[in-house]
C-alpha cells in the first residue's frame, strides 16, 4: 500500500484529486513535507488546483501519500502561511488564490489590483462545491467520457421538431410575442397554459398564480431571496438536489438536513426540528427524488402539510419529474393537497422539453408571485421570450401530452435496461434503488469502499458520475453515487455502468483487511 | 387652479399619480382630510396603489388638491398608524402593505402569515422605482398606448425569417447544441463568434474573455455581486440606464452621480469624487448613451481610462447601442482603447437581433470571467441555449452584418421622422438633442414645466414616454423626458408626437403666471 501513490496518472478534470498532483521522491534527499509543499504549491499557482477546491483532510492525505500525519501537516502550514489555502470551519482546507494566472493571463498589460480586492463574503459562501455543477455540465461538451453524471434529457427527445414546426408556422406572425421583451411574469399565453395543464393534474391554478422562471435554480434564488435573511435557516430532506443547497448557501442561510428514506422525508424527524428551531423554509422534492428516486408517501404528505400549518413554514415543493412516470397512476404534485396556500410549486421543462429553453416556472399565492416578480426584473428583465413563445404553442396545440408519453416509455426502457447492465455486471452488494420515475439510481456501496474511490477508478476508464456527498449537507454521502440513466444512448449506458462494475471488481480484489478495518471505524451516515 | 383636482380621470397604470384616486366634495360636510384619508385607504386596499409606490410630499399633494398642508399631513397620519404608508429618509413616502389582496386571493383559504413576515432589507432596497422597468416592459400588451417609453427595437426588424432560417437548416442535425444544457460561460461557438466580431471593431479578445449571459440586466447584477459589499460607492454618470441605478441600489450600494454633458460624462468633476472617496466601479454608457444619446468625446475616453489606472477602479461599459450609428465613421468601444485591463464590456443582441433572445454577453480578464461564471451558476445555471445558438448561427453565417446595416437605415429614418414631428408640434422652447445613434431622444421642458405634469397630461390621451427622474440618482430630471423613437410605426410615432405637443400647448396656455413663479422657483438641475 505505501508503494500506491507512486504510479498514479493525473485524472481527467472531472474529478478532484489532490494526491494526483504529488510525486514524492524519498532518495532525493529533499524532506517530504518540503516535497509535498512544493508539489501542491506549484498545482495551485499554475492554476491546476483551482480556487475554492478543497484539499484532502491531513490524515486522509497522510494516509494516501504512506506518510506520517505531521509531514502533511507540516506542507499544510507552510501553504497557509503563504496565503494558498485557508481552513474553513466544516467546510475543510480550500485551496485559497491562484495568483500566478492571474500574473500570465495575455490579455492583461498589467493586472488591476481590484481583482486581487474582490468582495470575499460571498465568494466563500458559494463553498467548495460551487464547481460540481458547472464542471457537470461542462462536462456536455467532453465527447470521450461516458458520462452518467448530468440528470440531462436525451438528446434523441430533444423536440428539435416539434420547436421547428410552431417555429416555421408561427413565428413571423407573433415575432412581437416571440422576439419582443416580454412581461417579466412571463408570456400570458404560457402562464395560462401552465395553469390549464396544472389544473388537470389536480392544481387549482390560474395565469396570475404563475410565474415564469429562467429554470428552477432562478426560482430557488428568488424565494431564498425573498424569504431568508442571512443566518436563516431552510430544511431540506438529506440526500437532496445539490444546486439547492448550493443556492441556499450562497445567500447565507444555514441548512438543516432531515433524512429521508424509500418514502421520502422522514416527515416525524421534521416535527423534532420544527419545534425546537425556527427554520424558514421547508424544501423538498416529493416526487422521483433527486438524486434518490423515492416517492414521499400519501400519509407523510399530509403530515407535512399539517405542520406547515402548524408551525406556519412555507413549504417550497421542486417537482422536475412527477410527469415521467413509469408504472402505477400518475403522481399528483404535493400542491394539489396544499388546501392553505403553504406550498410553492417549482417545476421546469428542462427535462420534459428540453434544457436549452430555460423555461421553468413558479406556482403560488397571486401576491407571492408578484413580489417574486419585482425581486426578478431588478436582476432579469424576462425569460427569454423565444423559449416561453416555442413552449406555449406545444402547450396549446396539445403537442405535449403525446410528446411526454413517448418520454415516459423511452426513459422506463432505460432505467430496466441500467438495472439489468448493474445485475450483469456489478457485485451484488451495491445496493441500488429501482425509481418509479425520473432519471436517476442512487446506488449505496459497502461501508469499506467510498464513491471518492469508486470515481478516481472510473475516470481513468472515462466513465462518470456524481458521488454522494455534494447531495448532502454535513458531511455524509461518502458511500453512495448517483447514476443518471436518461441522456446516455443504450449501448454508451451498457458500457459505462460495465466499467463502473469493473472498477468496483478492481477495488475489491484489492482491498486489504487493513484497509477495511480502517474505512470500517469511519462513521456510517443513515442511507436512504 | 383649486378646481383644477376635481375633474380628473383616472390614469391608465403606466403612470403613478396619486392624486388622480383622490375626488374631494368640498360640500360634502366630511372634513377634506378624512376624504383624502380614505380615498387613498380604498386605493391601496384595492391594491390600486401598489406596494412601494411613492405618494407625493405633503407639499406637492397640497398644492394638487388645493389644500392646506396640514389637511394632506393630517390624511397621512392617519395611513401611516394604520400601517398603510410609511416613510423613509431619502425615499420619501411609500404605500406599505395591501392588506385586501392578501385577504380576497380566490386560491387562499387563509393567508399564511409567513407572507406578512417577509425579509424586507432587500425588499426596501429594491426602492420605489423598482416598478417602473417591469411596467415598461408590460406596457408592450397594452395596444391602445401610444408608447415612447420603451427602448424596444422596431418588431419589422426583428428577426424572425434569420431564426427561421437557420433553425430550419441546422436545428435537428444541432439538438444537443441548441436544445440541451450549455456550459455556464456560454457556447464555445457564440463566443468564438463574439469575440471575432468585437476583434473586428478593435478589441483583442478571446473565447476565454467572453461570458454570455442573459441579458445585460444581468451582468449588472453579477459584476456588482462581486465587486462591490453593501455600502460600497459606484459612480455613474447623470442621467443614466435606470435598470442599472435600480441593480446597484438593489444589491446594497450607493449609488454617486456625475454630471454629464453632450461630450459624456463630466471627467473633469469626476476626478475629484475619485480623489475624495473611494468608489468600488464606475458605470457609463460612453457610445448613444441612454437616455440622452451623447458620445463620449475622445478627449474624455483618455481621460477616464488614466483616471480608471490611476485610481485603480474598474470601469464597467455599457454599450448597447454603438452599432446603431446613423452618421460618421462606425464608434469604437472604450474597450477598444483599454491597454490596461480596467474595462468591463457589456453588449447584448437585444437592440440589435431581438430581446426575446435574452442573449447579452460580457467580455473582460480571463479571471474575471472565471469568477462571474461561478457566481452565475449557483442562480442561473446556463442562458438558454436556443437564443445562444441562433445568434451564433447568424454571426457564423455573416448575416449580422446586412441586418446592422438595414437597422441604422431604418433608425436613422426614425429618428428624422420624429425630430420633423418634433419641429412640426412642439412649441420651440422644448430642446432636444439629435442623436447621432441609439434610440432615444432626451427631451428638456422650460423651468416651469415638469415632466411628470407633462406625462398625466399626455396619458389621457394615450401616450407614454419616461419621465428624466429614474435616470437620476439624487432627484434631479424634473423637467427632462425621454422618448423612444425605435419601436413605432411612422404614423403612430408621428401621432404621438403630435398628441405630446398637443398637451405641452394645454400646459402652456393654463400656466398662470403664480404657477409659473411657483415652478420657477424649483431648483434647476444641471440638464446635458
Amino acid at each position: 500500500m505505501r508503494q500506491r501513490g507512486a504510479h498514479h496518472q493525473p485524472l481527467p478534470i472531472f474529478t478532484t484529486s489532490t494526491r494526483s498532483y504529488i510525486q514524492l521522491e524519498r532518495s532525493s534527499g529533499v524532506p517530504l513535507y518540503r516535497q509535498i509543499y512544493q508539489s501542491l504549491r506549484d498545482a495551485i499557482v499554475s492554476g491546476e488546483l483551482a480556487e475554492g477546491l478543497r484539499l484532502p483532510t491531513e490524515r486522509s492525505l497522510a494516509r494516501e501519500l504512506g506518510v506520517n500525519r505531521t509531514t502533511v501537516m507540516n506542507a499544510y502550514n507552510e501553504l497557509a502561511s503563504e496565503g494558498l489555502i485557508e481552513g474553513h470551519v466544516g467546510r475543510g482546507t480550500l485551496v485559497k488564490r491562484n495568483y500566478a494566472r492571474m500574473e500570465d493571463d495575455a490579455f492583461e498589460h498589467e493586472t488591476p489590483p481590484w481583482l486581487f480586492g474582490l468582495a470575499s463574503g460571498e465568494e466563500l459562501a458559494l463553498g467548495t462545491d460551487a464547481h460540481v455543477l458547472s464542471e457537470l455540465t461542462a462536462m456536455g461538451e467532453r465527447k470521450e467520457v461516458i458520462s452518467l453524471a448530468q440528470a440531462a434529457p436525451a438528446p434523441e427527445l430533444l423536440p428539435a421538431e416539434l420547436i421547428r414546426t410552431v417555429m416555421e408556422e408561427g413565428l413571423s406572425g407573433e415575432r412581437q410575442s416571440a422576439l419582443g421583451y416580454c412581461p417579466v411574469e412571463g408570456l400570458q399565453s404560457l402562464r395560462r397554459g401552465i395553469a390549464a395543464h396544472m389544473r388537470k393534474r389536480g392544481v387549482p391554478v390560474d395565469l396570475q398564480h404563475i410565474l415564469i422562471l429562467s429554470g428552477s435554480t432562478q426560482g430557488i434564488g428568488l424565494i431564498s431571496r425573498l424569504l431568508l435573511s442571512p443566518g436563516d435557516e431552510v430544511v431540506v430532506e438529506v440526500p437532496t438536489y445539490l444546486g439547492a443547497i448550493q443556492a441556499f448557501r450562497a445567500l447565507g442561510a444555514r441548512v438543516i438536513g432531515v433524512p429521508a428514506d424509500s418514502e421520502g422525508m422522514r416527515v416525524d424527524l421534521l416535527e423534532s426540528i420544527l419545534a425546537r428551531r425556527s427554520p424558514r423554509l421547508i424544501y423538498t422534492l416529493p416526487t422521483f427524488q433527486n438524486p434518490t428516486g423515492a416517492v414521499m408517501s400519501p400519509e407523510r404528505r399530509r403530515r407535512l402539510l399539517l405542520l406547515a400549518r402548524r408551525y406556519q413554514i412555507p413549504v417550497l415543493e421542486d417537482d422536475p419529474y412527477s410527469e415521467i412516470y413509469f408504472e402505477g397512476p400518475e403522481p399528483q404534485p404535493l400542491k394539489a393537497q396544499d388546501r392553505h396556500g403553504h406550498v410553492l410549486y417549482l417545476s421546469t421543462f428542462s427535462k420534459t422539453l428540453a434544457p436549452g429553453l430555460r423555461v421553468a416556472w413558479m406556482a403560488g399565492p397571486e401576491q407571492m408571485i408578484e413580489r417574486l416578480s419585482l425581486h426578478k426584473q431588478v436582476f432579469d428583465l424576462n425569460t427569454n421570450a423565444l423559449g416561453q413563445w416555442a413552449v406555449s404553442e406545444i402547450l396549446r396545440r396539445d403537442l405535449f401530452t403525446g410528446h411526454l408519453e413517448e418520454l415516459r416509455q423511452h426513459y422506463k426502457r432505460k432505467r430496466d435496461l441500467s438495472l439489468q447492465a448493474i445485475q450483469d455486471y456489478w457485485p451484488p452488494e451495491i445496493r441500488v434503488n429501482r425509481p418509479k420515475g425520473g432519471f436517476h439510481l442512487w446506488c449505496r456501496l459497502p461501508g469499506d469502499i467510498r464513491s471518492r474511490m469508486l470515481l478516481r477508478e472510473a475516470a481513468q476508464e472515462y466513465v462518470a458520475f456524481v458521488i454522494g456527498e455534494p447531495f448532502h449537507v454535513d458531511g455524509g454521502g461518502q458511500h453512495s453515487f448517483r447514476l443518471s440513466f436518461a441522456p446516455l444512448r443504450d449501448e454508451l449506458l451498457i458500457e459505462g455502468i460495465r466499467r463502473i462494475g469493473d472498477a468496483l471488481q478492481r477495488i475489491i480484489a484489492r482491498r486489504t483487511p487493513r484497509e477495511a478495518l480502517e474505512d470500517a471505524r469511519i462513521e456510517r451516515l443513515p442511507m436512504v
